[in-house]
């Protein structure tokens, strides 16, 4: 299963609206529709540059939103939102999947157009099924159960892909697992169950998620800090794939939580990094990715040449 | 408008399947059938039960979820539940709403089946326009902008009622407006807009819209502390009625964010209590409810009887 | 009572270290005490400018936290920090305050040194009655009680000041009430009511809290966003002197929870900008600060005056 | 350093004056001087008992606070506190320990008079040093950073015990470890480092903590619960002695924060269960306390005693 994911890669083309100044009040929810036309064209040279450069994804991402009650129109905007996404979905040749991103709050601090995956559903499901939902882990408000989110995309066949990262109280884009390792392993886990699930749509979902990091260094060396990212995410995929599946579902059947509860635990707590080491011997690449990398000079190598450019 | 309101009553009848030992890990998410047959059987008895009394709807809320991770499978319940509805929805006489509420957590600590407006809204949305969805105030996550959800569920035609209460940290069951008013005056608002829209069907939704209280005292006399709710609704809604539209949509169309919040907060900032008293007065009911009751010695009479039964 | 601040002026110089990149791993909290002796310097500069432009208090808030596990020692920081603000206070001339200020994230999003109210006031007792605690009302975790830290702050002769804002989720530094008007008017109704403390200790310490905003205008014009900030401070402020402080005590004297929330409700439901117009035209001020402000053509011409510079 | 865990026992006697009616409004906060009379009796009942019985502690934890804004004042049930804590130090004899408990909300849902550690703490000052914080990880606003609370009690020597137990969105009390294993690791790498801590006060403050579960079983078997926390707790603190601390100082020193997370991580992901295994075997427990448990029958022996006794 492992395997499954190996030669896994996502190429994704943002339109990337929340730059422009144009964009201030909003972008496909913007009032004026000048603006709204200029933010369709946007997305529409997304799907020639994805077409061009084989990418097999769109992943849209909305900074709409409003910071005071009173500002604009809830469901006008939601309106307008709908419309724009009938046009690029209209251009959308086959084969390239769309993916909606939504967020609960910033930059927007009273409401955010997209916030939740309610709304993001909504929304896709208005459309064929390469439209889909993307999670980005920091989007959620306190609490929210993720992985429940997850297996609910997943039952529709509408989970797109994850932007992985972790957060303590925001949207904190911090090194993935850095806060709850536990908690991504749980989401996780709901993607190995799928991959495997006898609903076609289902598995076929979960085998075509994409996965990609969105997060932030805070003061570390970039490189180092996706490194980390990726050894974590490595490592909690491979002890979701440790869960005994059979001896989990006999805990269930007999509601016995206690049961149920530590054959996660055990397998959460089982050390896989000597089996993730042996792997990628075995595939040719170093066995600690971040000590060949801080031994390879590359940092360094980059630093100067950044240098030398300046 | 406010006299739009005036004849407003609301009688639901809940399975209040919570209560039974019988559904202690699930009602319609648990892995017996004959759980679930009992607990469809008591909505089967809901359904005779608000025929008889005239009752124009039916509210369901679910205590269903898991306590602890690994305890069952998120997907699999949710199924159970689609399949438990189309049972119900089969049996609903015409005429009969059906309201689905939803609650982030409790008395269910890691996840809850319905656990947000979105999934309310996916069962709704199996069924013809009579399955709705009821917002409880107190049943979201902490940030959650209530407002927009009711926006989005006056979109789609699919906001059935409120249960009306305030919270400071999860689901306190104050006394509504108890602790930040002007969010509700923000729903109430929404709930006025959607009243006179152009579009029928958000229209329609909105009028027919069910107000409930679900608060529990706190240490306060019960009746009492019904009034206090029911005047703050009044005030509240009187205040969003106030909101001058017009000049809200020239601020809007104008970008003019300060002159937009002014118009609310204007509104917000008036006065309405004279007005209510004489539109109390001139129906023939106190104009000061809250003191007419203390004066009515109905509460020293109702302990005296509930003494004598005891 | 609303004179007691009419001649409230608050100049508060900040050392505002954030802004440098040799602290980019902590002012007073950085492992290198050469930064920490920079970071001092820039405090006694400070102290130097308050007492040339006639300031009465430095205020301090500090960008100093980590934002991985890991990446230092709380203890270690603890101390550090308590031995620069030991140095600061060492320079403290008489009559100059100082005020300390607390967040609970960002820019840091693992931890923040001077996280809460409790750290804050820890390193004032440290010191004589000068050195006080500042509550910015959107530094707080989601649910916080910030009217009770109030108190408390007060009950220890510790509040030095407040930053008005409103926020949803964050530090969104929206303009003041826009969000919960309910939440500041409590806050300044514990003014109020120890402003008038038979504690002459208490009393003192309100009668001299500074007021300040700390606010990002978020697509309002910087000024106009300003203006209403001060509008909704005096009215909430009118408010809270309008509760019946007389009812209000009689009613906890009895446990009378409803009577006691009444008296609150009353006078926050009450109309004063009539009363805020009346006293405003008595000072010659105008009635309408918003409305005079945009007939000015101040904001037309500091643009201009803007354009022509550049 | 595990053996200096070994014999650690915790007996603490707590008034629990929480279940009497005549507390509805309040214990130590209540304005009815005779109610405080009582329970400051019941807290000297409670010393007579921790002397009669060997405890080396009493526990306090207040369910005092108000449902709703201005149901009471602040300030003067804080020095009613004050005041009640003070007749019950003076009666506290040599040896006896005393830990005052906080917790942000519940049963009161405005406001709490013992609501964080600042509160506590500043409490637990007035007193010599057997006056000590409570710790209950449940007890925190969302996003709290509770290991840095715990470092900051040990610096002042005032960290009195834990109350282990975990949750998700409120004061769940769910099992030790069951939704964020990571965050406890953190906060019992504090204690192995105040342990071996150079300054004298904090080492014994550490050593001296007691260690308690306030969890409730939530569905599970209860005693099987308690096996689950027992072993994540030794889990997690096995893991954070195994922490390399001169390999943490030396990253930290040099600002390395991808190489301290990656101690960290490395600590955490390493499998410490044989060791555990091992341990027991050697003192001649079972390597397997929930096997061991499951298959002594104790349980089904228990149930039959209550059955006979029903």
């Amino acid at each position: 299963a492992m395997a499954a994911r190996e030669g896994l890669t996502i190429g994704s083309i943002n339109p990337n609206v929340f730059q422009d100044p144009a964009y201030q009040f909003g972008s496909f929810g913007h009032r004026d529709a000048a603006v709204r036309r200029k933010a369709i064209d946007a997305h529409l040279d997304c799907i020639r540059i994805a077409q061009a450069t084989g990418s097999p994804a769109i992943s849209l991402w909305y900074a709409d939103g409003t910071n005071y009650p009173g500002q604009d129109d809830f469901r006008a905007r939601h309106r307008r939102f709908a419309e724009c996404f009938r046009e690029v979905h209209a251009a959308l040749p086959p084969g390239l999947r769309m993916f909606i991103e939504y967020k609960c709050f910033e930059p927007a601090f009273y409401h955010t157009d997209v916030q939740d995956w309610g709304t993001a559903l909504l929304f896709a499901e208005r459309f064929d099924e390469r439209v889909q939902v993307l999670v980005d882990t920091g989007h959620h408000l306190p609490g929210c159960n993720i992985e429940h989110i997850v297996a609910l995309l997943l039952e529709r066949g509408r989970l797109g892909g994850f932007h992985f990262n972790d957060r303590k109280y925001a949207d904190d884009d911090l090194t993935v697992a850095a806060i709850n390792p536990y908690q991504l392993f749980l989401v996780l886990l709901e993607m190995v169950k799928a991959e495997d699930d006898a609903d076609a749509r289902v598995a076929d979902c979960a085998r075509a998620c994409a996965y990609a990091f969105d997060q932030c260094p805070n003061h570390k060396p970039t490189v180092e800090s996706v490194i980390q990212s990726a050894l974590r995410v490595q490592e909690l995929y491979a002890k979701a794939l440790h869960v005994d599946q059979a001896a989990l579902r006999a805990a269930q059947d007999g509601a016995d939580l206690v049961a149920a509860e530590e054959v996660l635990q055990d397998a959460y707590h089982t050390d896989v990094r000597p089996l993730l080491r042996a792997w990628r011997a075995q595939k040719g690449l170093p066995e600690q990715p971040l000590d060949a990398y801080r031994a390879s000079g590359l940092r360094e190598q980059a630093a100067a040449e950044r240098g030398a450019r300046v």
